[in-house]
């Protein structure tokens, strides 16, 4: 009988250090990170990471889309997987992403020194482009890495800023040799903050993520009529801002009275030419529309784009819609959801089974895999915020839950492997 | 008994030669021009206008401000002045301001071919940074030319793109010598395309114009509470985006509710961070509202601090206000409106009375002297845009009713002097 990790416990002070010099590279004011993915920022981090990495004795394999997987040899068969992603928005905070890659070292630095060896190979992940706040669509890493993106296409993958993905990859030393899509894991659970105010409010430690919300992303693009502020009577106007302005409080109303899980934003909203006394020629806004819910996340882009209709043919413009990204409602293995509830019982936390409104790397490895999340709660729920915060204890305690999952998880699920 | 000025025609094909060159300074795709004011694409149209005032010998100063005025010292006194600007938007067109000087400039060499010298010298005025697209408030040349504002404020206005006024005049060497305020005119008037529908929806070919729309702009500062877009329930955000769309709507709004002249455009929309999956932190937006009534103006504006008010709470933002321009309905002098309205029916055009719905420096000049404009008509009323356009025949019709009017002028409103 295999010794088990129970009653084996994270060193906080060390998962702390980790997380505070991870945030300092590329800080900014406030206590967050600034590293879009696979600029410089980005490699600082990657370098950072990959030097702990190292320094553990693990095997370092990055792929032929960037994806840096650590694994510590132990034993034989797949590993048991955790992971999760360290690039950030232009305002990222401290935790978003780091805590998950950061708690997977700290787990097997664990147990490394308590001499407790799994039975399964152990694994840490860190995916490119999890943000697609610089590459869309986001999750792009775990999604080329469970083959549900051809590696070229993902390449291609144009920025903001222009750069083509397969070049920022090669510039900053991180174009791998490993195969893409990767091996399924055994199985997989990522470790991440909240990033939404339900926790806290409710006074609960742990979530049993179940599932993530759908995603769908859509880019519009209004073409009108530009023209002179003051000479143009309003009845004459084709006016892009307007119908930007309307479509934003067209989602908000349409959001409120779905209600449930339903979720709208426009985040990004650029007109052109953007003067004081021009109505604008174009404008370009984004649409990010979340539901647990297919059917009812369906519904919701058929209402979008039946408004949009309406809108062109009542301004007299041109509105055009571009997919940006979508993802269906994931729905988590449920006996690896039982897992984390069941040990976050003995850990004695509160625990709340609970779906993900954000989209993380989980989902992707969900396709391959039994896959589930454990979330900590985020204060106030803000996140993508320098001002993100979790409380130490709560790090520690998602980060212990974390181990014992994953030592649970090696002992599991071995059906397949011993058959 | 001096010559009357009447029956001497201007050389249309010479107009439009200096237009079609003047609009080959810095052009834009489609037939227009980029030169926001003091760079070096103004620089160069500068440079071009003031070759061709001094090839007919005139006297051409530069003030403080960088405005330039060539004058015909053809005779003793206050001259009759006429003038606009070169400066453009950033999408500007080939008449909008360009007009206005060229057709001065026509009026002079006309005078001189036909060997006819007014009873007082006639002015061509090119004001600075009459848009406002670079510099702001817009008709800042001839705000300060009146006294308006003090030319060391002036100089020290600042660039949307961070320079300095005085510092970006003196680097395309037009900070003069001349003074200002400069001195007052004997009369003004303004010819300009009317950048509006009317005068074509209608049939009319010169528009008398009796008064300007009063002008007031405000920057708008929306700060909420950045967070995630998937994760975050409607109910709990405070969201900028959301507060500049439901700003943009309600203006929408009062202005079709408010009717006759009122017009309301939100031109500038600058969200920050700015990314699909983030709401904002910050929303900047401009507001621009005119009427021709100063009591509706403030009415407006009341209306409109009103309903930000009423965001600001329900929302869980702060939104601040910061003025940007105020400029009160213009009353151009009556005796200058019926001496165009007069001269226009002898030319045998249709003529309307009519005030204009943007800004013109002629407004300013009014402060100082008997002011007023005239108008042609821009086909669809499309401005600030590359398909600005006038006829050929529209475009010679007003300046011959220029050239008429100046040359009256000279003969009027000599009291004061005589006395």
């Amino acid at each position: 009988m295999r010794p088990s990790a129970r009653g084996v416990r994270i060193d906080g002070g060390r998962l702390r250090a980790r997380l505070d010099d991870l945030g300092e590279v590329s800080p900014i004011p406030g206590g967050g990170s600034c590293r879009l993915a696979l600029t410089d920022e980005d490699r600082a981090g990657r370098d950072l990471v990959r030097s702990w990495m190292l320094d553990l004795g693990l095997h370092v394999q990055v792929d032929g889309i960037g994806n840096m997987i650590a694994t510590w040899e132990c034993a034989d068969g797949d590993p048991v997987m955790t992971g999760s992603h360290i690039d950030t928005v232009r305002t990222g905070g401290r935790y978003d992403g780091n805590y998950g890659v950061l708690a997977g070292l700290e787990v097997i630095e664990t147990l490394m020194t308590a001499g407790l060896t799994p039975s399964r190979p152990l694994s840490v992940a860190v995916f490119t482009n999890e943000e697609g706040a610089r590459f869309q669509p986001d999750m792009l890493g775990s999604l080329v890495y469970v083959g549900g993106l051809g590696v070229e296409e993902a390449l291609d993958t144009q920025a903001i800023d222009g750069a083509r993905l397969g070049d920022e990859l090669e510039r900053i030393r991180y174009a791998g040799s490993a195969p893409v899509p990767g091996p399924a894991p055994h199985a997989f659970v990522e470790l991440h903050i909240e990033q939404g105010p339900l926790l806290e409010a409710e006074g609960v430690t742990i979530g049993a993520v179940d599932g993530v919300q759908g995603i769908s992303w859509q880019e519009i693009t209004v073409k009108g009529q530009s023209n002179h502020a003051g000479t143009t009577p309003m009845r004459l106007r084709h006016d892009p801002a307007y119908v930007a302005a309307a479509i934003t409080v067209f989602l908000r109303e349409l959001a409120t009275e779905m209600g449930g899980n339903q979720v709208c934003t426009v985040g990004k909203i650029d007109l052109s030419p953007n003067l004081v006394n021009v109505v604008p020629a174009v404008a370009v806004l984004t649409i990010d529309v979340r539901n647990t819910d297919e059917i009812l996340l369906r519904d919701a882009e058929a209402r979008i784009a039946e408004y949009l209709t309406d809108l062109q043919e009542r301004e007299g413009v041109s509105i055009e819609s571009r997919r940006l990204a979508r993802f269906e409602p994931v729905v988590f293995d449920p006996d690896v959801v039982d897992l984390v509830e069941r040990i976050a019982i003995e850990h004695g936390h509160s625990v709340k089974r609970m779906p993900s409104g954000a989209g993380h790397d989980a989902q992707m490895l969900a396709r391959v895999c039994p896959s589930a999340m454990i979330f900590v709660p985020s204060h106030l729920g803000i996140s993508h915020n320098a001002a993100e915060h979790t409380d130490d204890a709560d790090l520690v305690a998602g980060a212990n839950v974390l181990l014992d999952t994953m030592w649970a998880l090696t002992e599991s699920y071995s059906s397949k492997e011993s058959a």
